[in-house]
């Protein structure tokens, strides 16, 4: 078999067997295909797409191309929660001990930020002394101890994705559905998890900005995980607008902490429970959504989330002090107000300059090199649907220089649409997709 | 500028601009645009095309990439002649002598071939001593006093092109008018000749099987090398069946040879007056092809063209007695005689097959460092149209190895397709599309 005739095969239009897409995944995590092949071949990809077998057979492929977890020594049924990742997305972190609470065991493997704030791992640092350079011991134990666990993406997944995905990256084949799907997915399906419920955000903040895509890539997610025999859905989210209030690392954790709280913004509780409610199912916690949500708010209003990212915190090395005195995260002394500009209706917040507006303050990384100030960040006053009257706060950034201050406002300024007339906000949940 | 965002560009279907193509080819040859965004490229290049603007524009690039010949040190008007490539084809050999004996200058550099036979640099080593390593002085001096060299080509000429064209034949990339046009010409152009005249061949043994893609490559290409301030024009030629009767390197310096002395192949001796035409008429040399035709044959007839050939063969060191002894030449002493398995007439010859079965025999390269055995080949004795009768010789294989001669004359037997009626043969000249 000559990749050169696979590239030949798909560039006619033609479907790769699973022999033939496995011999190109191990010969490219081998190196023994190069680069320039794998290129040209996402690109006949990109022009040609792959058919629902092809892209299940090139997950299990990636998947299959290094280390697969063994969970089997966690009770219970694991189920693994991912978001394709929008701005203010601070779910997992209300999430993880929420269903945790509830005994839903959490063995999450997650990865570092690149792009607007960190991610869940960065955020997390915000408690002082929190790790999550955990023995593979340690992350078992924790889970059956203290319900969760969440450790540092190893190398050992699914090399053949990190590959492919950074060659992706610089050779203009990022935005395939089938790609996009099989990278996400291979790295689920290696993690271990029993049932995985996946957050598919769609909106002008979203990677997939038409809800068509958002659709199809879900529903494609969803195929990909059943036909390797975990239980899969997804539920369409808004990205319309940032999630909640908060954007930046600290203040997306006081954010997720007050909705454990029981005062967290409306919108994001309602992603939150969206996705808790169908990982409960899954679990056999709950009997249906219905039954799922009642329990949620339950634990919510007995204290006993927000107790179990308290223990959370501490059995993985951290401070878990700040989860019942915000105040001690760290947060920029300098900060600037962005104000309405005149009477009228926000009608649309451009979510992914407002993201930029939070990197610039220092909040994300531009490379994978780059250093996160925790400190820094954007905590809105206003939403989509909002009034406002002229000179009215729309915004307070939170930065450390006057000068990115200053340059964070105007671009969140230009983010700010605003109307005579009231536009009605689009739905937080659009839809979910059961496999 | 980023590579990137040019793949993704075209990859929209969007036109590169000329800074942009310049950006690009300059990156390749410099090696800051890595192999695998280049395939990238490539591969949406053949997706979504080029136009003439943007052909041109790449061609001039690639010329650009290196050495760009100067040959004002060479008296007259240069007229370089390039073939798209066939069975057979041993044009240059008596095209070049025969141009050259009517005073039209011939400077060419030539590559070594890569598939069923050799190049013309190779079948030229036929000649005993015969050298095309030739310094700059010489070449030019050559050219002005015995009309004409034939110098290896150079790897400073159009270096891009050489890195492209190796890249595109390991990526699926390689079938692209847009890609093969500017190849051709880039070298073409950075060969410093006045003048281009182009056989483009078409057929069962053509690089462009469909006729409709012949003509297509030949518009494309008369319009760079127009656009490019170069008098350009090109032939298109059958290539239904081999070119002449012999295949394989000493084989076809006879047939070449033979043609000079009045007695080569009908159809071959078609291609080699179509093409020295054009030269002579660019040259100056003729008032149109009907006067040129008539020189031609003029030098046939006299013998200059084959004196030529000799002064030729022995300005570059090689032995030019087998010009006039052509029982000189080295020839395989075993062979072996295909013959027609039933009566009828020859309808199709494969000409593809009957190259390869010369390459089984020894006579071409399989990769870039085989031994090329001069003395292999395959010498037709029918053509299409001819009638047969069971049992007569179609083709007379010679070799060094037993197995080797069945394994090919087996291949030859099944390229020949024998019917009960008569088809009419496809023409030897298409048509001719002038710049």
């Amino acid at each position: 078999m000559r990749m050169c005739d696979l590239i030949l095969k798909k560039k006619r239009g033609e479907e790769l067997d699973t022999k033939e897409i496995r011999f190109m995944i191990r010969g490219y995590t081998d190196g023994s295909i190069p680069d320039y092949q794998m290129s040209a071949m996402a690109m006949a990809i990109c022009f040609n797409g792959m058919s629902r077998r092809e892209t299940a057979d090139l997950t299990l492929a990636m998947r299959d191309s290094g280390e697969v977890l063994d969970l089997s020594g966690i009770r219970g049924i694991k189920v693994d929660k991912h978001s394709t990742g929008g701005v203010g997305d601070k779910t997992s972190l209300a999430l993880a001990p929420l269903v945790a609470s509830l005994g839903v065991p959490v063995a999450k493997m997650s990865g570092r930020g690149l792009g607007h704030t960190g991610g869940t791992i960065d955020k997390l640092a915000c408690f002082p002394g929190f790790t999550t350079s955990l023995s593979a011991e340690t992350f078992v134990r924790n889970v059956n101890t203290v319900g969760i666990a969440i450790a540092g993406q190893t190398a050992s997944l699914a090399p053949a994705d990190k590959k492919l995905y950074a060659l992706r990256d610089v050779t203009g084949t990022v935005d395939q559905m089938s790609l996009i799907a099989s990278s996400i997915m291979s790295k689920k399906l290696a993690s271990g998890s029993d049932a995985i419920v996946l957050d598919v955000k769609t909106g002008n903040g979203a990677f997939m900005k038409r809800y068509e895509d958002a659709v199809a890539l879900a529903e494609e997610m969803v195929s990909i995980g059943t036909l390797a025999g975990k239980k899969t859905a997804a539920v369409i989210t808004g990205m319309d607008q940032p999630l909640g209030f908060a954007v930046g690392n600290s203040l997306e954790v006081i954010e997720a902490i007050d909705t454990l709280c029981g005062r967290g913004p409306e919108d994001f509780k309602e992603v939150v429970f969206a996705l808790g409610a169908k990982m409960l199912v899954f679990a056999g916690r709950a009997a249906d959504e219905a039954e799922a949500v009642r329990l949620m708010e339950g634990a919510i209003a007995d204290g006993s989330a927000l107790k179990k990212l308290a223990e959370f915190v501490e059995a993985q090395g951290g401070d878990a002090a700040p989860v019942y005195d915000t105040s001690l995260l760290p947060i920029a002394d300098k900060t600037f107000i962005v104000r309405a500009p005149k009477d009228g209706y926000v009608n649309r917040i451009l979510a992914e300059e407002v993201g930029t507006a939070c990197m610039q303050l220092g909040g994300g990384r531009e490379n994978k090199d780059s250093e996160i100030d925790l400190s820094v960040g954007i905590l809105l006053k206003k939403k989509n649907g909002d009034a406002v009257t002229a000179g009215e706060p729309l915004a307070v950034l939170y930065g450390r220089d006057e000068g990115k201050l200053r340059a964070a406002a105007d671009r969140v300024q230009a983010a700010y649409e605003i109307g005579r007339e009231r536009r009605k906000p689009d739905p937080v949940i659009y839809r979910s997709i059961d496999g």
